[in-house]
């Protein structure tokens, strides 16, 4: 369908880091306290995506809905931050051009949707910040004059991870110097066409207690772990520079030996912070055993590593892996992990792409082609559903500019669809 | 009963570190990376006995039973160095006077005992060679020439944290620099007596999985993790000092503060390396959450923290916390955690000193005298059994001379008492 005069709708895609940010030294701007890596995942299977529109009609102010939930928009808040530059950039371009509407100066209508449910313990605020960024500047017709390095400087004033989700393929957040935030910015390491062969298996790890905020979270650490300070100077620089020559030559024994690395480095970091931070629980824990005992035994056959586990501020586990080690992994997780919910998107298990695998499943033996010194009490088969839900994607491209079929408001400026009840 | 004519029975205390030992720069004289610090718990409670005796009638070699078992003594190990070194001292004390029996040349028969079962989930091997040393030292008359300290050097050869447990109250292993491991001993910080109201109450925490064996894991850690360097250099020394001040001062304040803070930054070391190393579990974090609650809590109240846990190379966790606080932290623990056995050593519960409480229990309900804002639902009430076992102890005096009737060699030298089956 057709949207509002002035509109446009973009995607953006969710990233998860392998060199991780922890550590804000500017918090209001968001300036982190080293740089940090991600694989940027595919869209077709994980995405925000964002309709804005500006017209002189709309109500004296801006309304946003997320997921079909009218948010306020807070001043002083991160998002009306965002929303602000991107303004000031449209007038300006309105300032050199006086035949061009004046959407600078009217009120938006902003709509958002992930596809991936809250559910998914997934962050939306990277794919989200990322999409709005983007589609703003869309409408505003920024593009290509304003790069996307430009644009990930504002995204990382709404969500510090939001800045990565503005490239495809392999990502680095450049922290930056400058007390301005100016230096502080994203650009692409290298394309998804550079390695496409690069999986991701998302690992829904069930979690009775709610973790500390991130953003809470990061300050404490700054403030209490004397281990951090280390991470800052010396480890992560040395690792940045040496995950990129591994991505540059599609070298996945190093990128996993270092992603490995990095995410127990940053939760060791959270368990040096007083009061300790705990993210990972007993069932990451076991995914962490199973996955260093499945590279040990390949590497003692001879063999590189198969899979590399990292976590963010949660339980979940991300394994990444080269697409042809997927389905000996996705196979030796549903065996001790039963009954997680899985979409098939590549159509591992052989019904169908995208079949859906849901409620309960039969047991899933050992897979073959397991190394033979690969030792299967590793880790015992644990109850249904420890693993909540699997999810299998890759490395995906950059934020996407959508056509009309998919705008997400009414021509009257409207959302399309209203979710019945407010969120909690 | 009288022993063998030349023996001697003697035991020694456990010892629980608040600056942790993790790591050797000698793994033959097991020399430390770092200083560490620990607390002596009471004899009266937990302890190892050994009795050492030396005849010329014995059989050639030198025997050990441990707990009822006969052990090799292997040639090259541990024990063989300590008991080596014991029999030099013997044999220039000999040189020197000739009247003195020839014991540095007869065979040794050597028994030893704990008196906290395997299941405890504590190391026996502090208690065990401290014991060891300090009995062969008196069997062969060289107390008081030869101080502890110099026989802490010895028993560090056994067991590192062994040299620990030669002293009483709170003891400092000064980790030392030169190579041959001279001046790498333990030296009391201060006497039971100048703080003895500090209380322990350990809580033997199920584990289904049995973690990384500590000798490999800390070397594991030496090779692999970029933290530890900073551990070793920075955060080490400069607690050292602090949580020795903060002990002549008998401050808990700080004492509790920088145990948690040792305890978590120790842990995160073992999370830094590769592969990573987990001694705590779900469990054993609810505990941390709990303690740290409780302290939050009684602080906003105007009032000090309550108690400080520790956890070493396991899942249990040891909370030291002043007399006056051990009611309460300990009902607190059986609220959350029902059903663990419990020896009312101090009679806490008025069921009579040492009243024994097993198997089923009633529900305990959350103690009265908890600080206003304390949070109930910090952590859910955990299954039965989660916490298998509480002990209540106190800080406590060095190694004991004990009289024939502890003896634990007959008068021909054979065992009192030998176990039914070998262990596992």
């Amino acid at each position: 369908m057709a949207g509002p005069k002035y509109s446009a709708t973009c995607s953006a895609p969710v990233n998860i880091a392998v060199i991780k940010y922890w550590g804000k030294r500017d918090t209001k701007l968001i300036l982190p306290t080293n740089d940090s890596l991600s694989v940027t995942l595919d869209q077709d299977h994980l995405r925000s995506v964002t309709t804005a529109s500006a017209d002189e009609s709309y109500g004296g102010k801006d309304r946003l809905w997320l997921n079909g939930v009218e948010e306020e928009i807070a001043e002083q808040g991160r998002l009306r931050t965002c929303i602000d530059e991107m303004r000031k950039m449209r007038s300006d371009k309105e300032a050199g051009d006086d035949k061009l509407p004046k959407l600078s100066s009217w009120p938006l209508h902003i709509c958002s949707e992930n596809n991936f449910p809250t559910a998914a313990g997934l962050a939306s605020s990277a794919s989200g910040f990322a999409a709005l960024i983007y589609t703003l500047a869309t409408l505003f017709g920024l593009l290509p004059a304003v790069d996307n390095s430009q644009l990930s400087r504002i995204a990382r004033q709404g969500s510090g991870s939001a800045c990565r989700s503005l490239f495809g393929g392999f990502v680095a957040w450049q922290g930056g110097e400058k007390a301005d935030g100016s230096d502080s910015l994203a650009v692409q390491v290298a394309s998804r066409e550079h390695w496409p062969d690069l999986h991701a298996l998302i690992c829904v790890v069930s979690d009775a207690k709610k973790g500390t905020p991130s953003t809470a979270g990061m300050q404490r650490t700054v403030a209490t772990s004397p281990l951090l300070q280390h991470r800052i100077k010396d480890v992560v620089p040395a690792r940045m520079k040496s995950i990129s020559d591994a991505i540059q030559r599609r070298d996945f024994d190093s990128f996993a030996a270092i992603t490995m690395a990095d995410s127990n480095n940053f939760h060791a970091t959270c368990l040096d912070t007083t009061p300790p931070i705990f993210y990972m629980n007993d069932v990451s824990r076991a995914i962490v055993q199973l996955v260093e005992e499945l590279n040990r035994a390949s590497e003692e056959a001879g063999k590189g590593k198969v899979a590399a586990y990292t976590y963010d501020a949660g339980p979940n586990a991300v394994l990444y892996a080269p697409k042809e080690n997927v389905q000996l992994v996705l196979q030796l997780v549903r065996h001790y992990f039963p009954n997680a919910d899985f979409d098939d998107t590549f159509n591992l298990l052989g019904a169908g792409s995208g079949a859906s695998h849901r409620g309960q499943q039969a047991a899933v033996p050992l897979p073959s082609g397991l190394p033979s010194t690969f030792n299967s009490s590793v880790i015992p088969v644990h109850e249904a559903g420890a693993v909540r839900r699997l999810i299998h994607t890759q490395v995906g491209d950059g934020p996407r500019k959508l056509n009309d079929a998919e705008c997400l408001l009414k021509e009257d400026g409207e959302p399309l669809r209203l979710a019945r009840a407010k969120r909690a």
